[in-house]
């Protein structure tokens, strides 16, 4: 079974000489490094085992804290950042949580033990409008360079980086009310997080634009597939025409939900996602969903830790980066609706 | 927004009484270790922060070395993992690599030097029989315990778990066999990867036992979505009516590459996946596929490595688990079949 690696493969996966490849290979120094990790990815891509002599020395650990890798989200967060950490040369650590496991603050004290270089928190306490803001400013004081994603409550002083959750919500309503939705609703997670709180605040706002009048039809839950398919179900029982779900795990469960009532989506009703997770295109019916600009905000979060961390002090304000509607097939007109050509 | 903890809520949560739940929130010690973690699961769950005085001790490091995290296999291994770990008292570290990115090298090296307890690898390089084996001889050397998970190569010495890919490979040439299929394809990633190798001798068995004559249409590529794609197209244009994907993210591939030379997927074509990564069943058509028993594996995985921490000596064996074949919307018929009644 065995292969033999071609240069030439590694060279066209590289985009460089066959040349440069032996080079690489051969831990010789006159390459540039842009090209030696070139070189490294078309490796890796293809699978095949590096030479010892090419290992690249480890510039220091990054803690990376997300809450759990069951949602796709996450995983794809994590992904990007630890992608875009690779030419600094840290060495990522990826510190995810389970129910009654470790937590956000042990990690963090296991990650300072060993020396950490800086911190990414991913949905961490920092997004709960009710979490104490000690943890952060420890870290801060122990000179430890910390960046969040995904919200910061007001107290919380650290360089933030967010989608524009209120714009999202609105950018929803204003789809469904354009496609003649009057009846609304919202499945939101725990009111106490900062995101659950802007895309409210953007609901209640585009609500009021795009439909006077019209009660505002809010269910709160828990993010997941089950908090969707509960909040899917109680607002089809309220009459909606159209639901926006906090997460695409949410609305999953949400058409789950709203299947189990006996109606169907999009004809009877429409729903829409937040995120955009990965493989989401291909759910059926295709997902509609808010995107997340995960790279542009993972870009922004990792050069400002590493600036952070090569002594430049950051600027401790929340950063919102505008998100897409991906028009899918899960919205479609309103019942009822009379099409006039 | 601030909304106040009720015990009530936790208890029901963690089928417990309030009384205990106040308990374990004031740290006191007459509480059974497994009835704390229910309290603190439930309070996770609800997305509570945990008060200070309840955090667990740590009793070591446990690293995690998988791949990446873009094919959500890999994420449910991890998530399995850790959740299981999480009684033993120790702090899962994930890594994960990216391309051009931290080697399983360095991440050993890492690890070791930051006085990891144990690791489990889950893909890593002891499935490639291309490999090199003196990483692992040297962990061992070094007194630190392993276990990998997905094949081990023939000159690996440590404990290994494993999906039985030859019977997967069989039970989906099998299925599709059955419904009338002669001209069978299978599209495979390297192979040079131990479970490649086996999923082909299973491919290989059956195609002599249930299509005898038939010529083997055998496309090798990468275990992505891409790779998926160029196999998939291939074996169409080879005249395929059903074909067996090493992947998920392969068959999602492989369905896309069919439709782009005009046909469809189960009409013309059947696809099988392996894995049964999450969400799969929600794709269009919904996904037939070998599911790898995940949690049986991680179960006995990290019950081993825990018992070799301990001080246990290991059985250096690889113990295999029998997947299930699920049925899905993505296999039907051979087109051209007449169904007599």
């Amino acid at each position: 079974m065995a292969q033999r690696i071609t240069l030439t493969d590694i060279a066209e996966q590289a985009g460089v000489s066959t040349a440069t490849v032996s080079r690489v290979l051969n831990g010789k120094s006159n390459v540039a490094d842009e090209t030696r990790r070139q070189v490294l990815a078309a490796l890796d891509v293809l699978g095949y085992e590096r030479p010892e002599s090419v290992d690249n020395r480890s510039r220091g650990l990054v803690g990376l804290i997300v809450p759990e890798l069951s949602n796709p989200i996450f995983p794809r967060f994590a992904q990007e950042i630890e992608q875009l950490l690779t030419p600094s040369g840290h060495t990522p650590v990826l510190c995810t949580q389970t129910p009654g496991g470790v937590s956000e603050d042990e990690y963090i004290e296991m990650l300072v033990e060993r020396g950490v270089s800086g911190i990414v928190f991913v949905s961490g306490r920092h997004a709960d409008t009710t979490g104490s803001v000690t943890r952060y400013q420890r870290l801060r004081s122990r000179g430890v360079p910390l960046v969040t994603l995904n919200g910061n409550a007001p107290m919380i002083k650290a360089p933030g980086f967010t989608t524009d959750d209120r714009a999202a919500a609105r950018m929803a309503v204003e789809h469904l009310a354009n496609l003649g939705h009057r009846k609304i609703g919202f499945a939101t997670g725990p009111a106490r997080m900062v995101p659950a709180v802007r895309k409210r605040a953007g609901y209640e706002d585009a609500m009021r634009a795009c439909c006077p009048g019209e009660d505002l039809r809010i269910a709160e839950s828990l993010y997941t597939y089950e908090g969707g398919a509960t909040a899917g179900t109680a607002l089809a029982e309220q009459g909606c025409t159209g639901i926006i779900c906090g997460s695409d795990m949410m609305a999953l469960g949400a058409i789950k939900g709203i299947q189990s009532t006996g109606r169907e989506v999009p004809t009877d009703i429409s729903v829409i996602g937040y995120d955009d997770s990965p493989l989401l295109a291909m759910t059926h019916p295709p997902l509609t969903t808010v995107r997340q600009p995960v790279e542009a905000i993972c870009r922004a979060a990792v050069s400002t830790l590493l600036a952070a961390i090569n002594g430049e002090k950051p600027v401790d304000a929340e950063m919102t980066f505008i998100p897409d509607l991906i028009v899918r097939g899960s919205t479609a007109m309103a019942p009822g609706i009379a099409v006039l050509r």
